[in-house]
This record gives C-alpha cells, structure tokens and sequence, in this order.
C-alpha cells in the first residue's frame, strides 16, 4: 500500500482516463464540458457524494443530509455559471434502515430541487452492510460563450469571493444555498475569467484555480471576510484562530472568481444593487508568478495553510 | 421502521421527485430521457452503483469490480437502444484502501469505456469509513424517434431474450459485455416495441415491463434458454434447477424485448446473419390481460417466482 492523499490519489486515477470528441473540458474542473451539438449550448456534467460519518453524523437531521448532497453539486454548476437541469440519485442504506429517514432525506433534497427546477429522474436505492452513502449526479447546460473555468484567470485580475468563510461546520455546510442566480448573473452581465467554488477552504481551493490558469495571487489577510460562526468558534477553548478558520475550513460553497481590475469597481457596484444581502469582497489579485502570497500589516509571505483534505496521509 | 422492500422502497421515494419540462421519461424505464432541444435525438441519463459484500466480494479481482461498475450503467444505455457518451466515477474507499487497488479498478472501467467509446469526465473520490461503493452515472444519447421504453409492448408481440439465462453468480456477473451493439442495431433496423435489460432475473423484470405496459405474457418454459452456468450450478449439491435459475437467478445482463409477431422470423433470420454467436430466442407472447403465465407440458400456471430482490422483508 502507498500512501497517498487524497489529491494524489485522483491525479494517479485520473491520468490515463478514455476521452471523447465530444468532450470540451473533462476531469479538474467544477463539472465536465460535453459538446453534443446543442446550438448555443454545453453539457455540463458532474457528481459527488456523501458519506455517513464524514459529510454528515448519524444523528444528522435526513432533511439537511438531502439538502446538502444535492447542494453541493448545484454549487458545482454554479460555478461554470450553468443552469442545473436534472439529477440521479444512488442511495446506499444500511440493513435495519429506516424508510422514514430515507423519506426525510428525500424531502431535503427534493425541496432544494425544487427551488431551483431541477428535475429528479432516477432513484437507485441499494443495500450496503456498511452504511449510508448519497451519490448524486447532476446534467446541466451553459452557453458556450458563457462557461466559468478555472483555468482562464489572468494576472493583474481582481480577486473576489461571495459570503462569508470558515466555521461551516456550525451548519452552513447543511443548510449552504448554492449560489446559481448569483453564478448565472456574473457570468451573463459581467466578464468573469475564472470562477470556482469553494468546498476544500479558501487556500485549498484557490491553489486550483491558480494551478489550472498558471499564475499565482496575494491575498490580503485583513480583506477575508470572516463568517461569524469562524468568530464564535475561535472564542471556545482550543479555537482555531477566526482568521486560519477562514483561510483553511472546508464547505464554504461560496464563489471565488476573478475579473480585471477596471472591471472590479463596477461590479462591485451593481452586486450591491442586485445582491444586497449577499456579502462581495475583493480579497487580492492575480500574479503572473505561480504561489500563493498572504500580505498582513506585518508583510508578504507565502501561505502554506492547507484546505480540509478527506483523506489524511497514512 | 416500516417493513419494506428494495421495489417498495423506491416506489414510495420517486413518488413525488421534482419535474421539468424537458423530462420525456422520468424514473422507472432503465434510463431518465431528456429533451435538452438537440434537434434529432434525446439525451439518456442514468446512475447506478456496486457494494462491496453486496455485488462484490472483498476477494474479486478490482478490474472486473471496475468492469462491472460501468457494464451495469452502459446495459441500461442499451436497454433504450442508445449510444452512451460520458460516465462520471464516485468511488469511496475505506481508510487503509490500496491506491494499487484502486488503480486496477479503474483499469478494468477504462478498458470498456474505450471500447464503447464513453469518456469518463469525472473521478470523485472520497473515505468511507464503511467500505467501497462504486456509483457511476452515464449520460447518452438516442435517436428521437428511435428511443426503447418498457411502457410500449402490446398484446400479441412475440417476447425475446438474447444470451442465455442464469448462473451469473459462476463469473458472468463479473464479465458481461452490455449489450450496446446489439441493442443499437434492434432500435434501428427493426420495430422493436418495447426493451428492458436483464438485472433481476427474467420473473423479476419481465413483470416491469408489463406493468409498465399494462400487459400480460406467457412464457414457454422449454424455450427459455439455459445458460451453462445455470445447468453446472444445478448438478452440485442442494443446487437450484436449471430452469428456475434462468428464471430468477439476477445480473444475466441480456435484452427482453418484444416484435409484433409478423417480424419474429425475419428479425430471427437477419440476426443469425449479424450476431452469429450470439443467441436470440422467441420465449413466449405477449397477452392482452395483466399477469405472468408459464407454458410447460402440463398445461398453464401463474408464474410466482421472483426475481433477486435485494432487501429481504425485514
């Protein structure tokens, strides 16, 4: 056995994987592009899964489990700037399951589905001694002149990301509204380079986006807008410090995207009067240089905090 | 907690799921369809997964847990008569999983996929404290006026099965090649009113299709074809007969179908001539009044056997 962690183990898997002419943009990115001759249109393709024990606790509402394994997938969307259309849903339940759980799960889910029109079309329900695992897949489209990537950010671009970060654990991670209309509103009226969502923490994820456009970024550590369950956690004992909190945790599902600068200001601008209750904050640009600087009053350094990675080495 | 079987089960969760209007077909056939507006064809999506010590043993060779995974979803692609494009891979491991494990898994997923030319866009891998789970989800694509369903057979069709019947469990479940290839050239060169493909036995699915039809049929029990696994497993001791594996036993991966009758012998003739090592064979008709009927030399009976069912009543 090698040890690996978990982004390893997806780069080794993930090498060597069976392409097609249809395909725009395939694994390392939010979703996958299909091209399958729409008019004006891509596919957009994506799945995920929770897993008892690690998304979620066995004493988890089952309202918020369904609400969370299909959100996280939504955000996924979002982040191409893509309109969800439709979802299949793979649910592993233990011996001595409850149908009423099961039920509840279901209602979470489909609620949010609801809200954002996404049709569920196909229910695999299966034994597993083991445990409860949502699998979900979702299709979707977006207009080709319109698709988020990650790999198109530009140096010198303004960096902005939705919300508020760190403490989602509190429950943000279960009850998190994926950001579509937001999504779909910046890609259609504003030029957004590059776009993704944030699941594994701010300096996890945004090493993504970097690595994928072949530039680096300095963030401005006094700009992170920090969620207020980051605060409240960081004063109990053994609290990691607000700022680290929102630096490092995980499932934020806010958007992290980066525009040019002379569009920074208008943007700026018009999500306050589109969005007025949701938070949009520049945090730090774009640099040709490939790394990831955090400036402070005490200076520039490199960050090498790490975003919530599942599997730890062993 | 509810008493409650896998069929129920999934009854009682689809029965009110979210709906679009670009949904043709929702849950229920063995694939959702979707009109997304290309002008020719629909789109078939679909998901499906493997357990570990439930469709796997700890012990069977990863390539074939790989194989298998993706075979499922691409047999339920042929079931419509469509071309399968892309697949989207959620893998959970346990801790102390093997990345050479993993690797061979996805050895044994890739090679189909190119053979069948599907791309695998996706590779979500995350822990499972509990075990491996294997759910893939496949997208694809049918001709409009081409598409398979189970709702659509009528009384007098003639009922035919590809392959041989039973016994999967000896190897077959573990190395079955979906049907594409011959489920295609059905859909286009002959009127094939309705298909299913074969998982849970042909007395577990062959009553979908008729309740999906609001039919009946009668099967002629001589006719069913054995398969040799079925006939090797009935000679051990306290081994099931022959004839009621190739009825019950599940994962025989093959297609039922029915032909108005004034087809069955030019559609026989013509697939000799285009799958010569493949059988086809007429097993019984299709009956204007619900329920299943069994054809032996003693007369006619209600068939009650039933398909694998993976929950037990508990």
């Amino acid at each position: 056995m090698t040890p690996v962690n978990e982004f390893e183990l997806i780069d080794r898997l993930t090498r060597d994987l069976p392409s097609h002419p249809s395909v725009v943009v395939g694994p390392g990115d939010d979703c996958a592009v299909l091209d399958l001759g729409l008019a004006d249109r891509w596919l957009l393709f994506k799945t995920d899964a929770v897993v008892e024990n690690v998304h979620f606790l066995p004493d988890t509402p089952p309202e918020k489990v369904g609400h969370k394994a299909l959100g996280r997938c939504l955000s996924d969307i979002a982040a191409m700037g893509g309109d969800p259309v439709s979802a299949v849903v793979t649910l592993t339940l233990p011996p001595g399951f409850s149908v009423e759980r099961a039920e509840a799960l279901y209602r979470g889910l489909n609620a949010l589905a609801a809200r954002h029109q996404v049709a569920i079309v196909g229910g695999e329900t299966t034994a597993n001694p083991a445990g409860t695992v949502i699998s979900i897949a979702v299709v979707g489209t977006v207009p080709r002149n319109r698709c988020l990537l990650r790999s198109t950010a530009r140096a010198g671009d303004a960096l902005f990301v939705t919300g508020t970060l760190g403490g989602s654990l509190e429950g943000h991670h279960l009850d998190f509204e994926p950001r579509l209309v937001e999504a779909r509103w910046l890609a259609r009226e504003h030029e957004i380079h590059a776009m993704i969502d944030l699941s594994d923490g701010l300096a996890g994820d945004l090493p993504h986006l970097l690595h994928a456009s072949r530039v680096g970024a300095e963030l401005l550590a006094r700009a992170i807008p920090i969620s207020a369950a980051a605060r409240l956690r960081a004063r109990r004992p053994g609290g990691k410090p607000a700022r680290t909190a929102a630096l490092t945790d995980g499932e934020d599902f806010e958007l992290l995207f980066t525009v040019s600068p002379s569009h920074a200001i208008p943007l700026l601008d018009a999500w306050k009067l589109q969005f007025p209750h949701v938070r949009l904050t520049c945090i730090g640009r774009v640099l040709s240089e490939p790394g990831l600087l955090l400036r402070d009053p005490n200076g520039v350094r490199p960050l090498d905090a790490h975003g919530y990675v599942h599997f730890p080495s062993c």
